[in-house]
């Protein structure tokens, strides 16, 4: 690329604005290239169909975002096309939570890497009902039990969304209450995790009344536009009013080793950003300092990421250098 | 610090020199007030037992050095005092195996964190022979089994020292004879685990073979500074005749994920840089683009990783602003 | 003993008479001193505490009771008191499905020991939602869903009550509805497994229905002389309307391999007979057509089978020379 | 069958000479018509091929004998064509175990069935070095351990073997060296288990020397008929001068639940007597009080044990109602 945005402050004005005018034309060129290669892939993983809503999504669909530290955001493909955010919320919530809690938060969920499936229980059986990290879903379960804790649902879901809109600068982000639902029928996998929990002691609130909000959280609809955006609290390159600096790096760091769930070690390894992954076939990758990255293709891979998204975000530290590690 | 390492092509020479010294002199003084806390330490970890050899270690050692990308070093504390590199010499024989199999090697072994102890050998069983990654003993015992592919163990041990030597620019690194012998002599679990990888078809050179590289290799003696030094290659800033910068990029992120056993999630958490840990107390950690990093002390945490050597990557990356993640 | 009860029908009717009387003799005596080393025990195990009704269970209390084939019993200690049956009952809803489903049942259930806890969840993760016999929970649940197909949970309750009187020859015998309700408020680890159950699709019917007819069953109250009465159908001497030669051989071949969980392997090591055992601190066990037996003493063993009841088991088995392997 | 084996003392000896003779007619009988089903099985499962030698037997052969508590033998099909008997021999070195250590065996490996493959490594990581019972290959190494404590592998071989010849009254009873060097070219996984178990301090001579007997003890040659014979010493129904009553029923129980390795519980419940199976095709049954079963059929089901053998097993026990539990 142009040049590092690290350096953008060191350079003189109007220099900087030629720079970020190439650096756009620059992304809008790799975007488009990725729509393009994403457009003609035939093998584009499963669609998650444990959700009977989430079934219904478009294979076909591909959107990407990309929202500089400048607040500048280069778009491509079906970038303005809703979907829900699923996981991706579990970042939300732990940067409510971390921000509330601090550090007493780990004394409830660990911070390393599973080894597991996301949804896998066998792992609570082993280690006494404190899951391995915030991103699995039964550590995201106690993450949301954290933050319920004296409110109601309905509050606290307005409080994340609240937290959505302002790290988006965009107050149209909303619950799809029919996923929420579907997923409330359908969620059976995550009940047996909740009520495992609640008999390790490891939940304080009702399984019924984590479940519920957690259904409802994961049902968070953004497009890549708006999720893009949403991400740039944890760019880290200037002070927040959501988030501390230490906490940017430190859900960062989680969503390097913890992100994409048993395939986080190989996205590391293939694209080297933090990222987050949702059932629902969205990414949201960070290029600390740089810029926020939002991908969605809802067809998913054997570790439950999306495939084409996958795919997409290599494609695209590739093409610019981002990387954590360089 | 005074600035980031990767403006300074940007700056007037002038400049770069001034900031370099108030660099050095702000280095200097941090790695001297970690010295003065590690000095204070009461709780400094167990000095691992299973290797008479290492179980003769001081205790009270502690050592630090940082080589940064301009090639200085500042050390504080038993920089020079000579430790074998154990684990760490992973990162080496990985280094080779991926400049010469390329994506071949991951045919036989993940990039997946484990979950599990380093030394665990019932992953092996339940996922049919492929280790998870190649910082667990198992992954390691396969890289240097592809590594030794029709040379003899002599001829790979000579490439492997030659290569520590040029990271290092030092002739003066060689293999502790007596701790490789001691440990061949109770290295039950190694053996174990080199038996059951023959016995999955994993491993082409004879269990015997394998071993008695590994335990060599493992046996690898380096000061911190010569230690700092040879990480170099790791940086990640300029052309290297030893890795590729897609290498570099790759074995940071395997280094992130991996690179501490089951203390890796916590690692990033904490300290936010790319690091390995040996069983002998040294720890090799990287500040991408910026700095390569050598921290002893033989004390182990539960997990295997040096703790006051933990404890010192954590104040080094407070103190310095240094994260993969900001 | 005086003779094996097996010749019984090839020896005049004067010398059966003669020897029965000896052997009712015998019995009581054993059975006496098995309650006076009962009543002088300190170790007496851990009461259940997960159900708050089962944690008011008087550990003080040991009861026996043995049925022969000839109808006759002897008692001795508490054999008066009543307790719920909690796993006891699986054999009876196991006897139920077995005739109803035959060897249609195991396409759901295996038939292996599982080396894990009673209420283990994992292993449903790792062998895809089949529970690896009928008597850990998670098995039982599905035997229990097997035998509610078409039916209301009312009219199963209904079934298993009539059996169990029937066996018992003993109307009353009912559901103590306090224990009922005691387990449903805080049975979340049984909630789990039928949740993971119908997540895989091994559950006909709402993981609510299934649970709320096994908390019912397992609190089916009996004293040690209707349970030893009740458990006379397995002991496999005569025709029987309840079941056929075949089940009879079946179950006891099960209570032998799976009855007491993680602790089956030590029964049939010092005990020699099939049993199955609940955590309301009953056992019931079967000496082949010879005799049922009933113990009760709440306090459980680290494997959740009572801790004097297997003491007195073996005991028993050891002064009658009773055992299915001599 | 004409009766009870149990009540023939109680017999007049005419009647008990006219029946035994048609217990031996109808047995013949029995025999015949299972090596003729035998015969026309296509689906006779896969020989062993991790043990070069074992992968020659030749999967038509079939063969089975009984010996009755009186002496006599019955056979039918390859009853003279000599097999080794692999794990089979586990049940003789925990006799000569049992009998010189009594309960002290058992701080060294444990009574319980594992849920796992006979080779399985995964346990002694998760439960610290202590085998789940004799008859996996771990637990087996350890009791072969035990027995070599103070001795010579060539002492204890010949123990083993005069301990064979005389419960078989045969002397022409041998070790295949042929097979025991191949399976000590090829036992890797033997391997990794010795070396596991010395890690962890439950070896106490060298693995070298341990896998050694073991090897040889596995290629203990015998045909049905001296297999049979040699069984009879867990018959119980007499004294034995090589082992004691106790340990007759403890042996039988720790065949019943975990000789058939993860097979166990199936075939308990199918065939419902003690058994212990070797992956050279051969399974040793027990009918207690009545007879010794020996059966040969190279072919190995999925858990390692004769998938013939099994078969044949379950037609004898319908066949003559024989039962440990009825």
């Amino acid at each position: 690329m142009c040049l590092s945005s690290r350096t953008a402050s060191m350079v003189p004005a109007a220099a900087i604005h030629t720079c970020r005018t190439a650096i756009m034309t620059h992304l809008q060129q790799v975007l488009d290239e990725i729509v393009t290669v994403a457009a003609a892939s035939t093998d584009r993983g499963e669609v998650a169909d444990y959700v009977p809503e989430l079934s219904l999504a478009d294979p076909a669909m591909f959107g990407i975002a990309v929202a500089l530290r400048s607040g500048q955001v280069v778009e491509a493909g079906n970038a303005r096309v809703e979907f829900t955010v699923q996981s991706i919320s579990k970042v939300f919530t732990l940067a409510i939570a971390l921000g509330r809690l601090g550090d007493g938060l780990w004394r409830r969920v660990g911070r390393e890497p599973s080894g597991l499936a996301f949804n896998s229980i066998l792992q609570l059986e082993q280690e006494d009902g404190r899951p391995r990290n915030p991103f699995v879903n039964a550590g995201a379960l106690v993450v949301t039990d954290a933050i319920l804790a004296g409110s109601e649902p309905r509050e606290v879901l307005t409080e994340l969304l609240r937290f959505a809109r302002e790290a988006a600068a965009d107050d149209d982000i909303h619950i799809n209450k029919d996923v929420a639902r579907s997923e409330a029928r359908t969620g059976d996998r995550n009940r047996a995790l909740a009520h495992m929990l609640k008999a390790q002691g490891n939940l304080e609130n009702t399984p019924d009344r984590v479940l519920g909000t957690y259904f409802h959280q994961c049902a968070i609809e953004m497009n890549c536009v708006q999720l893009a955006r949403a991400g740039r609290f944890l760019i880290g390159a200037r002070e927040s009013a959501l988030i501390s600096a230490d906490n940017v790096r430190r859900i960062n760091a989680l969503m390097m080793t913890c992100g994409q769930y048993d395939g986080s070690g190989d996205f590391a390894y293939r694209v080297g950003l933090p990222a987050k992954s949702g059932v629902g076939g969205g990414i949201l990758a960070i290029s600390p300092r740089r810029a926020s990255i939002a991908i969605w293709s809802p067809g998913l891979n054997a570790q439950g990421n999306s495939k084409l998204g996958t795919m997409a975000a290599e494609m695209l530290a590739a093409r610019t250098g981002w990387s954590a590690f360089s």
